[in-house]
């Protein structure tokens, strides 16, 4: 039995944890990341986490078969180096794979955290059936980040660019995004953008249950206070989470045919909403039927891992990077 | 060197080729398909053809490496077996490789057309250069056929339905697809929906130097027709083709999104209009600039295989099995 050690580097914290090749977690651990105080520190703490659950899991660093690292931003997958990090300061051009493999001894991976956490599902998750071999994974939060796994492997793309699907134009000269374009997938249905569309609501005169906590709350709502509201029977709220609803179906029309995926994913904290949520994607998505192939067999699901993806994930790419001879001291 | 013969099924005409591992055409010939003569007789049209151009090519089949076919409609890759087709009647659960091995006593694979096609241009045309890994082509005809390359291969899906590209929704609500579903990118951006769209324009009254022809071909126009308006300055064939090129340069910024592909391949007649169009799709794919990534490095080009994109693709394909260690007699 192969054992590898996944860690997680966050804005907020460091998680890491040890997972067996049957996807069992052995031992897992978390600390706060303190990216202030400075790049050294923060590979320090990683690699300490990084032996501690090691030793919780009973096992010697070299009972480990390889580490896998998932972390935000632009990374060159060839050299598992950190191009730059929205989340940490000075972050720029930092050789974090070896980094990790001097102070390890160990075989090392680097992947951009959003899709080590879809090949996580995709490995141990929603996606655990061996039958499953294309699955997509939508996180909805503050905005929307996507992973593409196709016939088993993560789609990267020329340039590290691949996989943004949050980024995929959805309603030509629509809303402004944060990335520059208009009319972003995001721009419309992430957790923030649900919000902010229910904040606009108000803003211009709109009734609804939830106007005296946009007032109380500084002109601010949560994802969560819509739909508690829609699920109250709220009309405005209600609203505002079909149109959600509406274009992730769109979103997933889309991305069946680039990619016809046996199973969509969705993850994020907006999923906790839950049948209210995924009964509308659902009914969405079916709302514009394809008569060129019977896609029906498409499956539109939460994903299971919860706080855990993003150790599991990276442990997951240190698991596959073994099993297609990728792993480089 | 190794040859391999590429045979093209189309509904109107059956082409075949052999061509050698450097991409040299050694032998074509093209014949009617005669579709009405039923399965069999077309069958054994593509099978002379094949052993006619071998010979042409001052070859015996035992000389060949493999063969490639290639054929419109949808596919069981896995059995080499055509589920249904659209263009030629009857054809339902055609198990063409197995014929073609069977007569040929040689190797075989069995590709969709337009992904065989695009694997054409990938191998030996627009995207022949070698440090080209990851390239998406459009086919502009009565559709928007899609062929998505990531890393050197073909992406089928899960069932055979992705990179079906023309049917990413891309004006929510818009315009009703032959496919069933709204607002797809064929809807707008194809050769036939340009001239429809130009035909609209005139119903509906608005004044142009496409009326006369419109009035005189019964009420129809080709997108030749509009190109050539818009080329001598006439307003409403440019608006026309200016939203065919912006609803493709939103098509490409979603293909680079998903995929971020280093060049994307426009094929089909309409690419004769040459920079007209082209200019028009880089203006409105540069147009919305992505702040998160500099991706000014896609390169948007013409194919440059033309007719014989289809019978060099299907070679292509056999040559990639070979080389992939996928063939089978």
């Amino acid at each position: 039995m192969s054992h590898y050690l996944g860690i997680d580097l966050g804005g907020t914290n460091i998680k890491a944890g040890v997972v067996s090749e049957d996807r069992r977690i052995l031992a897992h651990g978390s600390v706060q990341t303190h990216g202030s105080a400075g790049i050294e520190a923060v590979i320090n703490t990683m690699i300490e986490v990084g032996r501690s659950v090691t030793r919780q899991a009973g096992l010697k660093l070299d009972q480990i078969r390889a580490v896998g690292i998932g972390a935000p931003g632009t990374i060159n997958l060839a050299t598992g180096t950190i191009i730059s990090m929205p989340n940490l300061v000075g972050w720029r051009q930092v050789p974090l794979r070896n980094r990790v493999v001097e102070a390890l001894g160990r075989p090392a991976v680097l992947e951009n955290d959003a899709n080590a956490a879809a090949f996580g599902e995709f490995w141990a998750g929603a996606g655990r059936d061996e039958a499953i071999r294309h699955m997509v994974m939508l996180t909805l939060g503050t905005g929307i980040g996507t992973g593409l796994i196709c016939d088993g492997r993560l789609i990267h793309g020329a340039y590290g660019a691949g996989g943004e699907g949050g980024h995929m134009i959805i309603q030509p000269g629509g809303r402004p995004c944060a990335c520059g374009q208009f009319g972003c997938l995001e721009a419309y249905a992430s957790a923030t953008n649900t919000a902010h569309r229910a904040e606009e609501a108000i803003k211009s005169g709109e009734e609804s249950v939830l106007v005296d906590s946009y007032h109380a709350n500084g002109q601010e709502l949560t994802a969560k206070e819509v739909f508690d509201a829609a699920a109250g029977g709220d009309d405005m709220a209600g609203r505002i989470i079909d149109e959600t609803a509406r274009y992730l179906g769109l979103a997933c029309i889309n991305i069946c045919r680039f990619l016809d995926p046996q199973m969509i994913v969705f993850a994020g904290g907006m999923i906790l909403a839950g049948e209210i949520l995924f009964d509308r994607v659902r009914t969405a998505y079916a709302s514009n039927r394809w008569h060129q192939m019977d896609t029906d067999h498409v499956r539109i699901v939460p994903a299971v891992l919860g706080n855990d993806a993003g150790l599991i994930g990276a442990a997951a790419v240190a698991w596959d990077a073994d099993k297609t001879g990728r792993l480089r001291l």
